[in-house]
């Protein structure tokens, strides 16, 4: 066991060992069989079984960093697969082979359902153009074509790798074209029915708590009273905008790079290819991708993968917000703020009995934190294009895909663990606020700021309430007081 | 001077010393004259000729942080100015004198001219709601009306700072209100123009270099050929979507706070009020401004400035990397790439003689560099409100309106010093362009990519030209050669 | 497939069931056998065969974030075990039962070298300070102690999760222990080696190369000479430091917070506990690390997690700074700068034949991006204790072991799949540098630096050589010109 | 007024106008005279009274990014005033005229002791090695020196600015040795012993609040007891350990770059230059400056610039967290905390009369987040550097100076205005420490985990005292619970 710990070889093999099946059998087993398979660099040996072929052993060989974690995120394979379905079907309108077509069509189709996700076993950092994975792709679904065919594995025939289902492709255009693809449908499909639950949720318990007059808090110190309901109104709003931000960035991730190829000239490929592609990746997903206008900037810059991850990070800010102040509200029992209670999900503490935490604002936190510096690796990675190519693309998705999941799983979490079950303290809530000293403010268009001020610091210093304090300084009558100072009266404007 | 260097006190006192006027008489000069004023917490000197008072000159005292640099920027000063000119005029409508409602416009005006920027002695590094300054320039406008109206400074009569200049108002509603009042002018009439103008510089361009066919390069290698045109036209895509993401981040900006008080209820002010004050400010400003539809929001939390930031930071990226490819296109002249010359602007080495460098771009590039690190602030600040307020709101505005400067006015420096200058080096592009090996790709459809690959790796081996290689691979013609292998045709699909 | 695409929950049900095996059978399996746990908070139903128990199972339901993928990391489950087994060790010392103690130790030695590894399936996104990891830890020692025992699973006899494997300690000072005690191991066997490697990696080739004079570059354009290898030997330096700051930050890594327990003030433990556990873990591991002087700040802050990922970072810019340079460096092979030739390790592009691309380049470029972006999580999340906890412990552990793991993998990869095959193409350095124009630097002692400009301007101006401007303008001999521009002499002071 | 907002003309040359005296009138004024200087680019007209001469002109006419404000930090010019003192004296060994080099040192002090200080009006923002800066500094020094000897400004006789105050050196080893000069400087005499008086003052306070026991906070819930003066001992801790992290970082701020010339190789100045300049930077500084064993690595990364921000960052995130702590224990004050009573320093609102704020916590953590994203900043000007230099410097000491100077005033202010006035509410702190329920864990020893926690949930669930519970669930008897309830027996192991 120390040789395990002090042993980094023994670490990293025993690491790959528990993780991976293929992985660690390739270069481990006696028992895996192989084929040979070759590239322009020569001959590779390759599992007997695998799909995959000699380029993708190769940056497996090549780029062992970070291990199976670190692996392409799934949205991105499976936007691959519809990608690779919609230019097979396209390009059979200019020629290529319908029944080649369809087995590519197929084939991606398990691409897209998961299937063979564990055909995909390269990391994120590899190549910044990302070309690596998309030959594990194209290698993948032609030889899970020629599976269907009924050919041979690793024979490129009928269904070859790049002649066919990379025909008028560039791992420069596909891999850009994925990345807005899995990051649109990650949004649509994750995050934005997720956040929408949560507004909706608190939009609940806003009106639920509409009734409750609480002490108002600025500087975290006592001020003028509002609702509970106007409070959480604030987060219904920050998360609307927060939708709508979302939503704004949508509009540039539907602009597709496909029909660029290498350097967004469009070489190698034919007229009209990029918009047919687009129209059936939208008509594939139901979701209004369109050819970019610009290839170039297409490829060379992902200024639109920034800006929707500026979006994530904007609603991360609003959710750090809004999951601190939760906790905050619900801190106690005794010894804190205790105006809500926070549902009781599992036992907080491993020493003191009884305890109760806000474990899911903490999960909300920790994973806004995680959104806020993504935000700076992708705008980092998105600064750093050269030419004609940014070859920070994988990345940027990882990031991309990352916040979204998170922030996803996180509101769905927050809400069905935390909102819904939160119920107001009614009574430490009323005895608190009429404690305050601040509803003296209600007093300042009768009595003026002066004696105002002077009623507040005499009740501070004194320990007193505010009735006392005023009637003490003889400046209004018991009736005026509780005529003017009403919680209830001081809720808006007049 | 040793002293100077070693001795902390003496060095800030130095360093004030020099920087400011009335900052260093008022605790230094024995020949300044003081009048005493008070506030609530007691009596106090302030210089006799100053228009500020008493709070302001507690602030002065007690956040003595960073010196004069980091007083709080010239817009949003001018923005409360625009902000207290509109409370007064609708004030009026409320029952406000209007001789007083007059004066607060009048002085209102020379705060929003500039003419008074001397008297806003205090720094961003305050109380987080920005307090200190309303209340500086509640007493500015009101000292500065009391002269108007031939009164004694200080007397507060008959223009009251908190009566009558900051009526129905509290500096949690009023400074976000100065804050999203100032980025909006600042971008729209800064920012939104130099950017325009720096896009159509790069339009221009990129139609005078559209004939010019040069190398592509993507991972920095020698890739398939572009025109100088067409990669110049990625710069100018990328420009005109940031102007739309700047544009788009407007939207929530010209939501104002106003209206919403202490804690976003409105207490103590009037209903409409918020609506009048926010048409009142879009009549002054030319520019539409609305009412927040939620107060809460709006002083709980500043998304809509991350939101704003987060286009900045977008805008940044691109203009990072927009300027790293102008550098290395023009770098040289004899051992870079050389393909750009860069306007020579000043003298470039101290000690190298005739070096010119490509410092329009490093001031560029710096300008990003910040950008990108003023996201991180913006960010975290937002994320640390609590309950009715956040009290981030002085470095939140002070980071914005720092980004929007430096960029709009590094587009402008770049655009005027660097870009309309850019010539072609047609000669150095056109040799390079044919001595790449990359133009084999254009014989893939003609010898297939194993028969191109090789002819590559064998010129690239020998040192010799693709032809020359081709021919001894004995592959093609050289008639073939000269149809195939053409640079003019390798710029589109077919 | 299109259903898999649009339907939100097939594509989480299918993600999860993919990528786990227990977690899935566990909501899913008609076949999985259960057993029932209980907690304080009630009855629940576990896996027949897992070692993990009731609060585990509730944390595996409470928070579903981000899958698998976001597990844990494992160098912290191990660590645990270190900690676990020293614990048990130290607490026989106070009174345990020492064959409890035996059993606990022997359970901690499988999760130390790996074995149980499949029984840690709970995410980072939990509890902000791990409580319910470290419960996992001691539900699974508690059952394999058990196990080991001859009892039976969940009965929590002989040995019991939170009196005998928990004893003495609490999650607040568990979990801060093992993320030090992670964090050195993997910086100690990982990445130290790693970087230490590659700094003699370069070493080496700056000694091959020292006597290949080339041109100097500043600001992207052409200088005075060096040596290839005096370039190189700038990173060599920047590793040196890197590596001496890693190891700075060690120091307060190796202080544990073990003993605070659950607010730092050691309740319910006993004095000496934390010196004799702090000396166990020293032993285990063979690392100097020492009990904290001060708990209280062990619990609340992980500034020391800060400081090193402070390190990490700088390291990440050097990394960064190197990688940018090798594969500018390597540019072309036509079109480039073309002074190095980086091994070509596989096919570079799907489309241009024959392209290579300095893929390790981009691979730890890119890993810089995300280790400059964790900066920042790790910093937002340090910033955000409260109190005696701060509560983002996992996430600021997991971003600190993922810069870890991937700087090191990456250096690694960098100097055996980069480094170590760069070769210097000697004709082509010679060649640009005997073309530079700043070679007239040498000439400033000689006709001053007004007429050495003078000779570097019109040679540019005409594209003439350095020596036929100086001879045109008839400033020197040729003779003179030999004997002066050297750029064998240019290479130090004199 | 009007056209003033919306004219972006006006607004710049109105800004310009009001912040400036020299700068404006330079292009402004038609009484300004001028004296007609050259350069290498040609002729150009200075201002007569100005001691800078043509270049520091040009670049004022290049570089019109950001005004005032933006120009080069005070401390980095007057850290070039000690470095071209140092070099005047060295240079004189290896040659210099005497009275020339006097000359140069006259006119160095009057740099060194800021009475120049409006000399300097570059901004941050211009060529990325300070070149021009650079030759700012030789200008002015140059022709005071000049002046001192009864020579002609601009004649650049008797003293010129790049034979003689130039002499041996480069900007581009000038300005990094300048910044490692002015960064160590600022720490060394304004950031610790701020942060030393800072700690002091938190030491004084723990050892003043040692007796006064406090129901601790974890998750925010009510924890087990701790002394306030074992809380603020944390603080302590933090603030110590900040202080070593901060000196640690000067070890590398101490090697300069300066002998390393244009490009590291100390062409064209003399051997032994490096350490005797070295050697005087450290006679007049006091402080243990040597060179740079590696000047390349001094001159193309400033990885020490960003190691030492590093640890400002680490200071940051600790005094965010501590700030945090005082303003929430100090809230209230009657719905709050409370615990903590802050100082009144100031009105807090402009609304609601009798409100303080905690303003000193305030200013504190917006200094702490910008001190976050200037460690962006930095970190990404430190990754772009390329081949012999990085063209960041500008940005990347403007960001750490004023990333020293905002934590050292802050400190500062913090230390005075709050800290030394901050009193414990003894009263409420008893009262809210003995309800709370979380005394229950002393009773684990005596009841078992499974009582205990059931006498807190009753308690809870009722709300009653835990006395109230534990006897109501007949586990204990008074005399038992109130021997083992004590929380002064909870503030340590036993």
């Amino acid at each position: 066991m120390l040789r395990a710990l002090t042993n980094n070889a023994s670490i990293k093999a025993a690491a790959s060992a528990r993780h991976t099946t293929r992985l660690f059998s390739v270069s481990a087993s006696a028992l895996q069989k192989f084929r040979t398979e070759r590239d322009t660099f020569g001959d590779l040996q390759v599992p007997s079984e695998s799909l995959w072929g000699a380029q993708t052993q190769r940056s497996l060989q090549n780029f062992d960093i970070g291990g199976p974690r670190e692996r392409m995120p799934e949205p991105l394979i499976r936007a691959f697969g519809v990608l690779k379905k919609a230019a097979a079907k396209v390009n059979v309108t200019y020629g290529l082979d319908p029944k080649i077509g369809d087995a590519i069509s197929r084939a991606a189709d398990e691409v897209i359902d998961g299937t063979l996700i564990e055909e995909f076993p390269l990391v994120v950092w590899q190549t910044g153009s990302g070309t690596q994975t998309n030959m594990n792709v194209n290698e993948v679904i032609s030889n899970r074509a020629i599976q269907l065919m009924g050919g041979e594995l690793g024979s490129k025939k009928p269904v070859h790798p790049n002649d066919h289902v990379n025909m008028s492709q560039s791992s420069n255009d596909t891999f850009p074209t994925a990345m807005h693809v899995a990051g649109v449908i990650e949004i649509q499909h994750r995050l934005l029915p997720a956040m929408t639950s949560l507004r909706n949720a608190f939009q609940a318990k806003s009106d639920e708590f509409n009734h409750i007059i609480k002490i108002g808090r600025t500087h975290l110190q006592d001020a003028t009273p509002v609702t509970l309901g106007q409070e959480l109104s604030g987060y219904v709003t920050q998360l609307s905008l927060g939708i709508e931000r979302v939503n704004g960035s949508l509009n540039n991730l539907y602009k597709l790079a496909q029909g660029g190829t290498a350097v967004g000239t469009g070489l190698n490929t034919r007229k009209g290819f990029d918009e047919k592609v687009a129209s059936a990746i939208a008509e594939i997903t139901g979701l209004p991708f369109k050819t970019a206008p610009n290839k170039f900037e297409a490829l060379a810059a992902h200024d639109a993968v920034v800006e929707a991850h500026g979006a994530l990070n904007t609603v991360a800010v609003s959710l750090m917000k809004i999951a601190n102040d939760i906790r905050f509200l619900g801190s106690g029992p005794r010894c804190g703020l205790g105006e809500l209670s926070l549902p009781e999900n599992e036992p907080g503490s491993s020493i003191m009995p009884g305890k109760v935490n806000p474990t899911q604002c903490e999960a909300m936190t920790m994973v806004c934190a995680q959104v806020m510096g993504n935000n700076t690796t992708v705008s980092i990675a998105g600064s750093n294009g050269h030419f004609e190519l940014n070859v920070f693309k994988p990345v940027m998705i990882k990031n991309l895909l990352q916040s979204v999941r998170l922030l996803s799983d996180a509101c769905v979490s927050f809400e069905k663990n935390c909102v819904v079950g939160i119920q107001a303290n009614e009574e430490k809530i009323k005895k608190i606020m009429n404690e305050s000293l601040m509803l003296v403010t209600a007093l300042n268009p009768h009595i003026g700021y002066d004696n105002a001020a002077k009623c507040a610091k005499n009740a501070h210093k004194k320990g007193i309430t505010l009735k006392e304090s005023a009637l003490e300084l003889g400046v209004l009558t018991e009736e005026q007081f509780d005529q003017w100072v009403r919680p209830e009266d001081m809720l808006g404007p007049k």
